[in-house]
């Protein structure tokens, strides 16, 4: 619990079996909380309760997370010997944040592997652009994420024609992005619609995201890919690819989103 | 309710406001139900309690449905103007079946689209060849779906090499596939590692799988494309594209898995 984002997500259990824990001031993006943060501190409750960490987490958003308590609620659905099937509810006073369901288990290494693709291969972050959407971002403050520059031209009035965003993600103050800083990485940086001109810059809600965690990040910034396919009928899928710095793909996301509306 | 289907995955409301259900004896394989078969069956439990179609749909597969009756809760988390967010479980007596979690809205068409991608091309269907794996299978006596004859080769010992599978689906007593066997549709082929020779043909238990609704499908059969990237650690991702007779994707899915252990 050393770094700033462990603190920011700390969770604490009840005698009841619930977690009392705090959207802290200060992860927001344009006052909302980034939701993958609110993801990392749900699913640390949910982890805490069956003692193992996720293996693929599926969160529904409810309404945007505001600064100050929550109540995480954790129902264990189902412990076997290796997975643990949870469902979780992030509430603040009464009103619903957040719904998930995941299944939680460590990894097994070993066995063939067939890998199709690659991580995406990006300018030192030292040439990159911070990753933030073109608002106030305190989340962004908090994490060293950057974008490659020709996935930033949105911020300049230049989209780049392709719903893609490939970018750096760390920690500022470890050298290892643990599995919960890592779920909330597939949820930080700017939405990929940016970059098709057909669409304003502005709000875009999630609607569901789902993670499949493939790896324990070795110690190193991510590399990261996010791109749409289908974006049709006021909403897009955004797809997520994370890899360490060993090369490994670490985790693989998709969420639905609607479209910015402006 | 005039189809087979429908009849098998009918669900009546209790005063308590659970489903009653039952996984109905034949749609099964190797003697478990089709895990798409108790998504659906579900769904129409989850879609009735808000009075709207599945648009985003996890589930989480506990254990394997067994033929007899079944009850489906359904908790309504949170229901808006458009979007309602709904838990549900399926239990057979005291064994958990199924968890799902699941925003449910009609779908809003309109606006500007961005596709990158296109129904596969695919044989006439008299030219392909049966969808099921190399078991007894009930269900696939029970929908109509078939391979591309060079993604069936592992039925003969000769797998393709390729973590892919393209094909038909659809229902054989109606014209079209209603969003709720367009919820099975997504689990209804035989798992694409079967065409990597590293793997036994064997059981492949699906962990989770989340189905994005993309369009209500046109009548006619769907042609649909299932293929993995990310096989290692003894799991793998399946991504599925579903696409009706115009040309429009309808369903896009992904589940993690287990690869088979023969």
């Amino acid at each position: 619990m050393s770094t700033e984002f462990a603190a920011a997500t700390a969770v604490h259990r009840r005698d009841d079996g619930s977690y009392d824990a705090r959207i802290v001031d200060g992860w927001d993006i344009g006052g909302n909380a980034n939701g993958g943060y609110v993801i990392a501190l749900a699913a640390r409750a949910m982890a805490d309760a069956v003692g193992r960490p996720p293996l693929s987490l599926t969160a529904h958003y409810l309404s945007p997370g505001r600064p100050g308590p929550v109540v995480v609620d954790v129902d264990v659905i189902r412990a076997g010997r290796r997975m643990a099937t949870v469902a979780g509810r992030v509430r603040a006073d009464t009103t619903e944040v957040l719904a998930l369901l995941g299944t939680f288990a460590e990894q097994d290494p070993g066995g063939p592997a067939v890998i199709s693709g690659e991580p995406p291969i990006l300018p030192p972050s030292e040439q990159c652009v911070s990753a933030s959407p073109p608002v106030e971002s305190g989340f962004h403050d908090r994490i060293v994420s950057s974008m490659r520059p020709v996935d930033a031209g949105f911020r300049t009035g230049q989209p780049s024609g392709t719903a893609e965003v490939e970018g750096w993600f760390e920690l500022p103050d470890a050298d290892q992005v643990d599995v919960f800083a890592l779920l909330m990485a597939t949820d930080a940086f700017a939405p990929v619609v940016f970059n098709r001109a057909e669409f304003p810059l502005g709000w875009s809600p999630t609607l569901e995201l789902t993670v499949h965690v493939r790896g324990v990040p070795a110690p190193g910034p991510l590399r990261c890919r996010f791109s749409s396919r289908f974006i049709s009928d006021g909403m897009f899928d955004e797809s997520g690819e994370l890899w360490d710095s060993t090369g490994r793909l670490v985790a693989h996301s998709r969420q639905l989103a609607l479209v910015p509306r402006g």
